[in-house]
């Protein structure tokens, strides 16, 4: 029913030099038929895949046609697999979205957000404005799936129920891409009134070497989702945003590593070069643990080149600050929790 | 080095009926005399007691005579021990007690933080006002302290240092009711910019137990930690504020047991009936956790009233609700990860 845990802690958060919090990992890496390349911890069991499932839920309205029925391009679809920071850049293209399909903010059902990018929030309280739904990190994704609805005739009302026409097509191509099926317990809501789903860390990991490798896939499927590992990779700061890791990995990856968060810290991504997906969650939830976890897992796997490693170094050792900025611990990974050497032959 | 873990996860987070993320916890039960009458994990890793030791932090300046000085009473105390909401309630005292000291909000080092209770923050934006230092969490706490300088002939300046008198005299104090020694790696720098201790859950325990019990201290420290177990337990609000955990657990147990929570998930609880010490941390240090692992523990040792208990329903459960305040999930204590039977008998 739960996870078990990996022999040794994963990530450490550090006060001065002593260890104050540990954060415990589960991953799998496998290819697109399924194979196990690697298991670190339980990865069996079903895990939320919450935003990290979004290039699927993007997916799912490119096939049907959205980008060509509103004209949408990379920076739309980007926002579309987006959890992004809210910042002006982000919540312009969502507005201008919402226009072409001739629908008004009110029609979104996120829910108001104050911008994740705190600067970004600080400036629209400097001008005396609220947070709108625009702000919140998934209003591309609720923005893609009203267009959607647009496009299949159906009504704006009830978009977030698993009922609707887009959702039932969004849920089928989550299906087939995790050879899974969503029903029971494995099927919740997610914070911003979205259906989501429970899978393995195996069948995540597979579905996104699926989007990696644009095998075991139908010819459609396929051919969305290269869309959508294109838009990521050509627009990845409408991805996330400012200083976000998943901007920063496919942009010091030049699109090679197509990442993307997940809340209560799921991180999957689809390694374009090898054909491989990886899937990791941070058991107890915690989203800082992710990125160092990640980076770690990458390394070990030969999928960052040393160039892309050093750009990626702020996300390696996060800097822990006290509230007047001075550095009083980090965030790290810990030697000894990978295995020590990770077959890439399969 | 590390924790252990425990067997089996304390707290589960579930998204509908489905656990999603897991929260290990180490906890002691001691007595004033470091007797320990139970252990969860391991307890003799030294742990950042972060917020958890303001009460200790606060009678060094009671010991002094800070409340005589400047005509402190129950209230400045509670606040002095807070890590408080910043509502109006909160930050009034404070100015009042800087007013009292002479001092100016800008000789305050916490830094500026945003008001933890979400209302409080927003009426502040609607006001078109920025936060300030009052609004940190610790605004009473380093309010204290520079009353203690004053009082101790010292400068304001410098008032973090670990050297300044009134940190010797604090750290003195702490380091007599833990039977401790903070030096090296067991002292660092909180997020207030204040030196924090690490001592292990069976000190911290046993420094809670001579705080419930007023054993194994000298005279001095006696009355100082009486007059604080008071303060918090009169003004239960003053030390959290509107909805917040310690302020109900000090409500609900009419003081009985009085708690104060540290950041990383620390949860440190003086039983006052029973003279024993609880300190218990969530090894990932998220909060979330700690109410509810606080309460199965306090249910164990049978510290909890029937009517006590619930009073503190909404923190045994605690529910997850999704942006639009749709309850998507909870938050609550495994059974399993407590022993079956705590012994009281000691």
């Amino acid at each position: 029913m739960f996870w078990e845990l990996a022999g040794v802690p994963a990530v450490a958060v550090r006060r001065g030099t002593r260890v104050e919090s540990v954060h415990h990992v589960a991953a799998c890496v496998a290819s697109a038929d399924g194979t196990i390349v690697e298991k670190i911890g339980t990865i069996e069991t079903p895990v939320f895949l919450r935003s990290s499932a979004k290039p699927f839920i993007a997916a799912a309205a490119v096939r049907a046609g959205v980008l060509e029925a509103f004209g949408f391009g990379d920076r739309e679809l980007a926002v579309m697999c987006a959890s992004h920071n809210g910042e002006p850049g982000h919540t312009e293209v969502v507005a201008a979205m919402l226009e072409r399909i001739g629908a008004r903010v009110d029609d979104l059902r996120c829910g108001v957000q104050t911008p994740a990018y705190e600067p970004a929030a600080a400036a629209l309280a400097a001008r005396g404005e609220a947070p709108t739904q625009l702000n919140h990190n998934c209003s591309g994704k609720h923005a893609g799936i009203l267009a959607f609805a647009k496009l299949l005739g159906a009504p704006f009302e009830g978009y977030l129920e698993p009922s609707h026409p887009a959702q039932r097509e969004i849920l089928a191509l989550c299906e087939r891409v995790s050879d899974d099926t969503f029903d029971g317990d494995k099927l919740a809501v997610d914070g911003c009134g979205i259906p989501v789903y429970a899978t393995t860390l195996r069948n995540a990991a597979m579905s996104f070497a699926r989007f990696a490798s644009l095998e075991h896939l139908d010819d459609d499927d396929a051919a969305a989702l290269a869309r959508v590992a294109a838009a990521m990779a050509n627009e990845p700061w409408y991805v996330a945003g400012t200083g976000r890791f998943d901007t920063d990995l496919m942009r010091a990856t030049h699109g090679r590593v197509v990442g993307k968060a997940g809340a209560e810290a799921v991180h999957c991504d689809a390694l374009l070069d090898a054909g491989l997906g990886v899937a990791l969650k941070v058991l107890d939830g915690t989203r800082r643990a992710a990125p160092p976890a990640t980076i770690a897992l990458l390394d070990r796997l030969r999928a960052l080149e040393p160039d892309a490693r050093a750009a990626l170094e702020p996300h390696v050792r996060v800097a822990v600050r006290n509230v007047a900025g001075r550095v009083v611990g980090d965030v790290a990974a810990l030697d000894g929790w990978l295995p020590q050497e990770i077959a890439l032959d399969v």
